[in-house]
């Protein structure tokens, strides 16, 4: 017999020790130690060999046989698999030493965006601090009720036999509570047939612009636009019509000078809190907007991603409220209320798009997490999602003030800021004198992550701005970045 | 003062007092009844009117304070807020009864794709039987140690930082659990700059052929080939060329008859257990499709979806694990190994590909869901999904046997089918004097519901077959659904 006392070493640790046996006969077996067809000790013996309870080995060898590394033969006790599952591989051809995947391959790609360098914080720096693009903090989210609703929802039954048939761009529970949660929120008279449940906002905007653009085609935006709806755009060959911005959001009476409205195939429009400058499109512009779509038959992407945090309390409805004749697609999500790992947006649409991106949708992701999307369900039917909101809305108001008073107070004269009505971040524009990528660097030395967008790099040399996210920062996390902020610029 | 006793009903339910007299007052506010600005009684009085504890009051308060529905006055207790989060809303344009999202817009979409009509299972029909299109069964899956880790990771603090920033095509966590999966499970040798983390499969396939393809371009495939990718492809604007399959797979050496070499600029391989046909691709094949791809440089999209689930012991080596000089993009997903809800699959390629493609996916998904993420890297590093495909394997080579034993017994005669050498589905073709369509229909209105990828309609006619999923089947549900078909074919 094997030396099995000397073979299996039991160690006072975390894993269970039954574990710890079966683990170490895998290994021998693997190694050969243990030969395939060997027989193994009965468990009263192999007890008394190792010094552990009979029941111990009991366990270790359910595992194996489970596994099907032994097989119990009858009236001979357990034996090794004559045919364990080792790595049989049927080799075809022989690694060399330059076939890695690290090769240079025949792809020689244009690089089309430039990615920023970016430090990330130390593992162990438990003082960064990272002010970010804008997100809601989890530590305010309800994430225990997330979480206990999504075990509840593991174990519904019939929600089990759903997660095997085809996904129609969403569970029913999502579709419904979405359709509940937008009409009563923003006015719009929207069934489950006119949505379609995404990854986030992002992936709506993709299908979207995918199923209305060709080649060549002419998207209005805004100066500046969210960049990579503006990737998106050329990703796909669109040529893109930039229009100015100011405190009333995009310039919509100008367009005409700037391209014939016939020519437009899309507009893409984010009327709330404008990514980056935070501005909200007045209602004059909204209806300046819906009179033009409605004449000449554009579509119009409306890319609502931050309409649920306003802090005037006078929200302007969506454009999808009013009369566009299904020429709206209406684009929002969930994340933004909840934190950044919860993604599920959604897209509003007439009934014949919705029917296209839920196959265009496919393509690209054959189904939801549909136990995560019933229980975001559950979170909006119970009411606990608006409580969730208002409650964020109060912490959110008093962080928006309270960073805009350090930009205020710490960069008085160095930037120009105004302070928005909505969303979770500041778009704060340094004076030319300080240049935004040297600042970006001086503060990540200090453990002051900026991660938020920044627009200071070719084209985008003039706004020399960021992104400055307050949702998620205390007041004591603001007070650091903006000390190490303001002894930057003055160095 | 305002009749609160008669306002504020307490029921005796699952809301707790406080939750239900906090509701009662919002609706009171909302309604008008109670006015902005009006006092509410103190905590003691309001205790003693409703005849609850004056903490339960003082909970009430609290809840109404953090919604802002409420402010404290100094010296005046709690009124009423001049301004309360009611929806002002700036009506730009009334919502007219023909301007619903349900008007015909102009989008006129030709109906590029078919999809079948499918009936779903009554909410309350607890005898339905889905044979689905080979998923495993949820439960086997590990879910109570997933769930615990996913709890354990949404109070990590450093992930909670991480979540922040830009998402670089997978949490670090899952991309070095990945990276050892692979190499130890599949002979690779990649780095984690090999590596793109995408939702399923599915959004890697759509990445990579995204950035290969031009319109026009032409891609081999196989015939029957996995439907999905073919629509992809065509989205795309590709030509396909399709390749006869036989029992070893695609028959690669008959590539030039059909098409010249240097006309390809894509070959998609499903090597193991090929969908929708279950064979797998012989080495000899796969030799000389890798010959192939060093000759002309082509590219080809390695979809191993199925790799893990081997019945024969004798798994063969990945393309990518060969001499491919970066040619090889290859793509799998956990989603198979554990349930359709768990999303989380990869593309490994040439870290030149992986960056370019790192930034496509941004496009459509900003980031993954982090928290997931390293909740299943915990998993493969813990040894729990290794030991978890062992424990599977076991059961789902029992359910393959006995599901082919059961089309062997109860179809016999009507059906052609081939015990498959791995994966979770058989493929089976009925005789031309079945209609497959009328057979689904058929079971369907007897609660047995065969939703997997179904080949009967248009080109696909000549196969009049289908997947059936035996992994997440149990031997009385095989038993039920076997007698039905049964019946309904000879009926």
């Amino acid at each position: 017999m094997l030396p099995f006392k000397s073979l299996i070493e039991i160690k006072k640790n975390k894993v269970p020790v039954y574990r710890q046996i079966s683990d170490s006969i895998i290994r021998h077996i693997r190694e050969g130690t243990i030969q395939p067809g060997a027989p193994l000790p009965g468990s009263r013996s192999m007890a008394a060999l190792l010094g552990v309870h009979r029941n111990t080995i009991t366990a270790a060898y359910d595992e194996l046989l489970a596994q099907g590394w032994i097989i119990s033969k009858p009236r001979k006790g357990m034996q090794v698999a004559v045919d364990p599952p080792l790595l049989h591989v049927v080799r075809y051809q022989q690694i060399t030493g330059d076939a890695s995947h690290n090769n240079k391959s025949f792809f020689n790609f244009e690089r089309h965006f430039y990615i920023a360098p970016f430090r990330f914080p130390e593992k162990n720096s438990r003082n960064a601090v990272i002010i970010n693009d804008g997100f809601p903090d989890i530590e305010l989210a309800p994430v225990d009720i997330i979480i206990r609703e999504y075990r509840r929802q593991l174990d519904n039954r019939h929600l089990k036999k759903a997660m095997y048939l085809r996904d129609h761009g969403g569970s029913p529970g999502i579709k419904q509570a979405t359709r509940d949660f937008l009409n009563d929120s923003r006015g719009l008279k929207i069934g489950e047939k006119n949505i379609l449940i995404t990854r986030g906002a992002q992936m709506a905007i993709y299908i979207a612009a995918s199923l209305i653009l060709q080649r060549g085609d002419t998207v209005v935006v805004s100066e500046p636009n969210y960049f990579i709806a503006n990737q998106l755009f050329e990703k796909l060959g669109a040529k893109l019509v930039a229009m100015p911005t100011d405190k009333n959001g995009m310039m919509v009476e100008r367009i005409e000078e700037f391209v014939s409205l016939q020519d437009i195939r899309l507009l893409y429009v984010v009327p709330h809190h404008h990514h980056p400058t935070t501005v909200t499109l007045s209602a004059e512009r909204r209806s300046l907007l819906l009179a033009m779509i409605n004449e000449f038959n554009i579509p119009l992407i409306e890319d609502d991603y931050d309409y649920d945090f306003h802090y005037s309390n006078k929200p302007v409805l969506p454009l999808a409220s009013g009369n566009h004749n299904g020429n709206v697609i209406y684009i929002g999500s969930y994340t933004k209320l909840l934190a950044p790992s919860f993604r599920i947006g959604y897209m509003v649409a007439a009934e014949n798009f919705i029917h296209e991106a839920t196959t265009h949708r496919r393509l690209m992701d054959l189904r939801g997490d549909m136990i995560m999307e019933e229980a975001i369900a559950q979170l909006i039917n119970s009411g606990e999602m608006t409580r969730h909101i208002r409650r964020s809305l109060t912490v959110y108001r008093k962080r928006r003030n309270l960073m805009y008073e350090f930009v205020c107070s710490k960069l008085d004269g160095s930037v120009h800021c105004a302070l928005p009505d909505g969303g979770l971040a500041l778009w704060v524009r340094f004076n030319k004198d300080i240049p935004l990528g040297r600042l970006i660097e001086k503060a990540a030395s200090e453990n002051i992550f900026l991660s938020g967008s920044s627009y200071y790099l070719g084209t985008n040399q003039k706004y020399n701005g960021i992104r400055l996210g307050f949702a998620s920062l205390t007041e004591p996390e603001m007070e650091k970045a903006f000390s190490v902020l303001e002894n930057a610029i003055h160095r």
